[in-house]
């Protein structure tokens, strides 16, 4: 017992970072903490690499099966920090004409997108849970993840436009396929105007609102606790067949499931499960 | 009259199911109504295959212009009948290696999938009336119908990874595409966590509720009715056009009509339509 | 600012139409009017013509942002005019066989399917302000607009099964990848019935009820002004990602828009708004 | 071996058609000759669907490994049976408008679309050897096979145009694909000229030419043999992947195979190669 | 006969251009010859808008079933008119940012795009009769006809890289989907070397060799009324559903094709075609 | 001078590899050699890694614009070393459930797959040089490659089905996309037997066969030389737009290419080339 909790402190040695936090607050369950709340958790060159480093160690760690991911601070980010910016000093090189800077342009931002992809191709399931503001980047982030809850002084806001651009890491890809009102994902895509918990609610970008942080907290963790004591083969599976459905036609998605459960309709958590209902018990999973 | 009477009865005929009860309770409207009771309508060998047999007549059936499929006993269906699974047989032989498993297994999927891709695959409307538990298979079924209702008593369950497994029949894929807050779908489909009737109606997954199932049925008769008294050609030719369109991209979509209607403009039910408009009458349709 | 304003006129004049009015009530922002009151503003040959042609136009007007659509007269619009369409002609044309007719439907309807797609590909914002009746390709036209606002006053009717037909300009393709109830879709699809504005909003179709025909025209101006009063280059670039990354895999679209932005990162208003949020000053944007 | 070789006809049994002549012979190897040769194996009702029948059951036959299709009599076809199609029977009918026509018509070209997909999908490799005549429907056919020989003395012609439609089972889908000469295709598909085997062979659609029929059939068998003799696992998924990667991008390709080989992988075939391999023997592998 | 004739030319007088010259040397069948040869026909402005028109137009000649597409002069063309091009005005224009820049070059481009495109759109088939140079643009222009011809002195290059930049009028899209040798394609790419008539030949570019250009005018001619006594219902469909085809996977095609017929195959060509092939007779079809 | 040799050959210190030879033979001009001669450059861990880092590498190397791919000693490559592979150890493991190991085999087989598929993302051209014996992943590296040369010695085998697998590193997915033969290509793949230079070059598998292994070197070194010497801008654009484009509809090709170069025409190595052909001088163009 002693081994294994030196193991699994052992093991979060691994995620030591300077803009992340992480832990394990649960059995199989990470908390990843965006931490530098003196900085507005803004996304600095450091998080981008970070962030990255995180999830893809993540997605292939076997005492992790569900992530929660949370800001330190007051809120929980600012989004973009425009003070430490791959872009600008590409721009601003004179030696450089157009082509050769639309090259390199081109690089940074596929490494941002890179980021937050690792999130969703994360196998596991990530559940942010969002304190006050929630701007620019933060909306980009948290569309990567799987579950969002939100405290009921949570605000957010599209920024991107107000900074001269169109957002490039993942807003305008995933927030219209997450929610079901294209007429106001548009208004806020164009006005970068703020919204608020109920009606991110409202238009099913969040699914729970919660008092405060800390009940945010508790409850996103009973979540996680919840779905970490199912099969980790089943829980992984239906992530991965949900985002390759999403991007895909009815028909392909029915055919890739159905070549995924050939190899695993034979794991021996089928048969487990099936026992464990029969018998009114709670099965226990190998690791994955 | 009393000959068409006769053919009315005589085309159900067709329709005797071990785990189907079929009726025409009103003028082109056929009901499917699962039969199972004391089994809680759990899906066997039979279901399976005689669901598949039933949608596939019905979709050439010219006395059939919507169907509304609803279940008999006191619940809707409790999913896999897990007593009666051919992957089971499969993956116990211990004559087979992993691969030759995963042919067999394939094949298998590949035939459940279909059972409720015909569904989807009938020209015509398929309304599905759903009181107290929809579990499991369940839900792949009625998300593979047109539109939903159910009873205020309803509940529903994506059970699948409480049985070890991945949904390989149709909720990971269309379930999402029907309805407007990802992160709630992900949270149910992770957790296995029961859902009500009104959390389905705020979600978009069903569109009415009943106060109880006589209602309910009166509801979906009354809908279907409507629907029915249409013209076959212009309902039909909507509903290839929805479901061609879910999976396109818009442009495809409008492509994909306007072939259509090359030759389904030249419809006399054009004609009748504007006529009968005109002269404030109601049209009548011939047999499609 | 005399010869400005002058000009702003001059511009006016190259959008005189039979069935459009098109005016600019703010800066940078142009309202086109439906105006054919009388005839319940019906989509008759001259519609269609004009209405291609006056989106083109906007599409390149340097002067214009965004784009305001409202209508004359006491409904919205009554949808297509029948009596004055092309389809019929052919269609009742003895000489040609069903082939040759094929043809000539075909090449209609794809002109018609044009009209409300150059609104699609038109790359500054499209805001619909409906009030009253909203009929039939009244809902295909605003299904290609970026935001829709009504009064409370407001209904819809998917009509074109009433007229003998599926939905051939638009409807079936855009309007179920706006909502979040595809439940509902079909069901207004297949039965035709109205629905009014709250509905209307609930499904996501429209974002915002407004009091009277008034307050809309004064919200849907404001938040035309809001948008033209930010980055031109980030607006544009931000429909044209959504529209993009509506019809592709989120992988497509972020290559998209990274594509698109290693040019669009090069322009001086990412500079110009740095600046000026940095002096918490309104920036001013050239012309695009 | 007494009751195998019975049990070899036995299975044969099951091939009992009125226009194919199915045998067995070499181990593994299933010929399917066209055995209507007074009608030049013209394709006539009773072909079309027992064509289908027999690629259904090929495919799931443990004891056949390779198909070779060949035909009986003088030329290989003549392609459709005009004197025996459905499509007339309905374009004839007085009493069916253009709509409903138009609804069965297209029922009957999915049927004869069937019949040929049914080659493609079935998992054995299929080998075409053509002697003289292949006309019209038999380009669609040989299209869907994997592999095509000819007799010296073959002739091909894509027929469809002089009876006056475009070829709708196959031809102008797969035929291109084959090939790498799409200028020569075109003109091909728009004069109907014929084409002899050294064309065939220099533009692809054919990749042996053999002296006479008894040279082909001897040659066709022996590579028949040695497909049969390779691991069916292997063999079937190669094909399988090919398949699906000719109509997918190539990433799209790759994650099939991957998701494919996952289970494949373990198969016990892997581990009899590589010993075989190393002892220098020839591996024995089980049905499939 | 005297009327016919005059109405024939009639229709040539809507075919006058600057640079292209259009008669009507066979019935049914258009020849556009590119008519600059002082200036080697090089594209300049007036050829890129007049060749666009001048397809639209042709796609919708009732009396146009086909068309061959030839060069006057010493060159079939010498590509690109460096000394008239839009773009580079636009580059050069001090007063725009990069971004401003880059919306008015991609309305360029495609535009330029476009002027091929409606080659592979028209439905009539376009068959390229080419002599001695065809460089850059000539390249992109043919690979999008359908049937490419050349004498034994023709000669080809794919210039663009010559001139600092990746071909983006077809090229790169169209030639490598056309052959069969995608190791050659890339090098003459990336090298811009010329390539003459045996290897364009050998490589499926063009699909014969004539000796010089009058008896290359002759096959082309020759082949082009073989096409033009066909159906035009069948030869039209047969384009459109190879050109749909290529880009999509085989199913799809398949799906096409089939909605496609639903109507063409009530053509009354196909009964005349039935009838004039048991009688021996040559059938003579209505225009389309 | 000295410094700028001296940075050279800097350079290639960062490519000291195991499994592979760096040089830099000609300006631009990088050579990757398998160089692992006495296990006759079997693809062993190491090579899976390196191969993939040299690539990565290369993609942004400035002073790398053409790679040349070769192979020391007696053969090009005998293929997968099957005394190294990881799958092996997975597959043996007794602890695992079937789909424990499939999780983990998918992530081996997607690492390689990375490999070959860095080749082809590499924005820079690669030319295979091959000579003697291409065996099993042998063909899906230079099937990655842009450009194929050989020698007349040279051999082939797609080697796969006789390990009991089917090719899951490319072979299924580039090859057939490549040549212009699918009916060889599958008899190829199912029979693993093997095919020689002059069938590879017919085939259009290489697009060039040399007398000996230095006459190849120096030829493709020449070729690659002249590539190096063109505009950067142009050679890479082209490389990433035949790459998209492959995968792509025509339409969708054109709007990449579009897309690309609303920023690349804006290249100062445009301008430079046109100068320099009317001044019928070299130009010389900067580091990208």
């Amino acid at each position: 017992l002693m081994s294994e909790a030196r193991k699994m402190s052992d093991t979060v040695e691994q995620y030591k970072f300077e803009t992340l936090n992480v832990t394990r607050p649960r059995e199989f369950v990470v908390q990843v903490e965006m931490n530098r709340p003196k900085k507005l958790n803004a996304m600095n060159r450091a998080f981008w690499r970070e962030c990255r480093e995180c999830f893809q160690r993540l997605s292939t760690d076997k005492d992790c099966r569900v992530v929660v991911l949370s800001a330190a601070g007051k809120v929980f980010t600012a989004g973009l920090d425009l003070t430490d910016m791959s872009e600008i000093a590409i721009i601003s090189n004179p030696e450089l004409d157009a082509s050769r800077k639309a090259f390199m342009v081109r690089n940074t931002i596929r490494d941002y997108q890179e980021t937050f992809t690792v999130i969703e191709k994360c196998s596991k399931p990530v559940i942010a849970a969002i304190h006050s503001a929630c701007v620019g980047g933060g909306i980009d982030m948290t569309s990567a993840c799987d579950i969002r809850y939100c405290t009921g002084d949570a605000w957010f806001q599209i920024k991107e436009v107000d900074v001269g651009l169109a957002a490039d890491v993942g807003t305008l890809q995933r927030f219209p396929k997450i929610v079901g009102n294209d007429s106001l994902v548009r208004e806020l895509c164009f006005t970068a105007r703020k919204f608020y918990s109920d009606e991110a609610k409202q238009m099913g970008f969040v699914s729970r609102i919660f008092q405060d942080k800390e009940a945010m907290m508790g409850g996103a963790l009973d979540v996680a606790s919840l779905i970490a004591s199912k099969s980790p083969v089943a829980v992984q599976g239906s992530k991965i067949s949900l985002v390759y459905s999403r991007d895909h036609a009815v028909q392909e998605g029915l055919d890739h499931v159905g070549l995924w459960n050939q190899s695993m309709l034979q794991s021996e958590d089928v048969m487990k499960s099936v026992m464990a209902s029969m018998e009114k018990k709670q099965p226990t999973f190998s690791k994955l």
